[in-house]
């Protein structure tokens, strides 16, 4: 895959959110997407992609708790590597977003912020990009 | 954003789900999409938009219920402004939904309808509309 | 819906997760999708698109069993059809995934494989695929 088709992200935690927002809009640029949708996948099965708040670090904690209070780590699991929950919480979150796209800017919400979830850390992460054009 | 790209909701309690798919198809028209995609995006931290059952109120009234019930209203949560469950409840369904087009006609299951999810209201809300054609 | 855009699928168990991914390779060639998106819908309220990994079976077993516990069988529920269970899930997991495809082939991280969700089965099902060229 062309290197300006994807991002890099190293986590540092089992569990966290990393704030991909600023890496993303920097590609939106390099990409010379004017009018479209960006489309932000993660090709890995123990990690996914959100859009949530960004001003207050608490909340991207809050979450990250919550699921992995909702996702049991200890349970009657049958794959052997003991990622389990990493995969469960990956299907809930989901492995993409696509986020509108004009003027070579991505438009959010005034809080939103685009995270990588990282649900099986800490790892070297890739997101891939697709730009559609409207 | 121009209007036609955008839908007002107005939701009445904290937490619902308003059926919003007579006004996308509307927009579809307005828009004068013949075939392709339509982006359904929500702009807010603590909403969300998914695609379920309209026929019977009882399912999205239970959609509600039951989300109230996984994510916990009282936690060991460090946002101070109280709407931590309405952020995971977020993150959970998504802040956006794609639909196919065809002949100007958003195309869902026969029991499908599109639902606008209040998850801190009531509020003034908007969802942000992207049309992709084919 | 042309026979083109829709991928059938025979579920056997109430829930399960089938792999859907051969067939999604097989109509990006038949579509003629050299470079874009492919979306992947379910039109069903009780059913639900996801990727995940796929090398081994132990992994799909083991986030339905865990999708099961979560979302309660007995709670108190209104939706008389008694599969309302299955419609939280639907929301919860999500109806599509936008696939990434580039040379005609579908683009998937090393371990992912794309799943149809049944949580309401067993049923004939159907997928329908739309085709956005980039």
């Amino acid at each position: 895959m062309n290197k300006k088709n994807f991002l890099e992200v190293v986590t540092s935690s089992q569990t966290e959110m990393v704030d991909i927002t600023s890496g993303l809009q920097s590609k939106v640029e390099e990409l010379d997407l004017e009018s479209g949708l960006l489309v932000v996948y993660c090709p890995h099965t123990t990690g996914a992609v959100t859009i949530n708040e960004g001003a207050d670090p608490a909340v991207r904690r809050d979450i990250i708790k919550v699921l992995n209070s909702i996702v049991p780590w200890d349970f009657d699991y049958r794959h052997m590597e003991g990622n389990s929950p990493a995969h469960v919480k990956a299907s809930l979150v989901g492995e993409s977003v696509q986020i509108v796209v004009e003027n070579r800017t991505i438009q959010l919400g005034q809080w939103q912020r685009v995270f990588f979830c990282e649900f099986d850390g800490p790892r070297r992460r890739k997101v891939w990009l697709k730009a559609m054009s409207s």
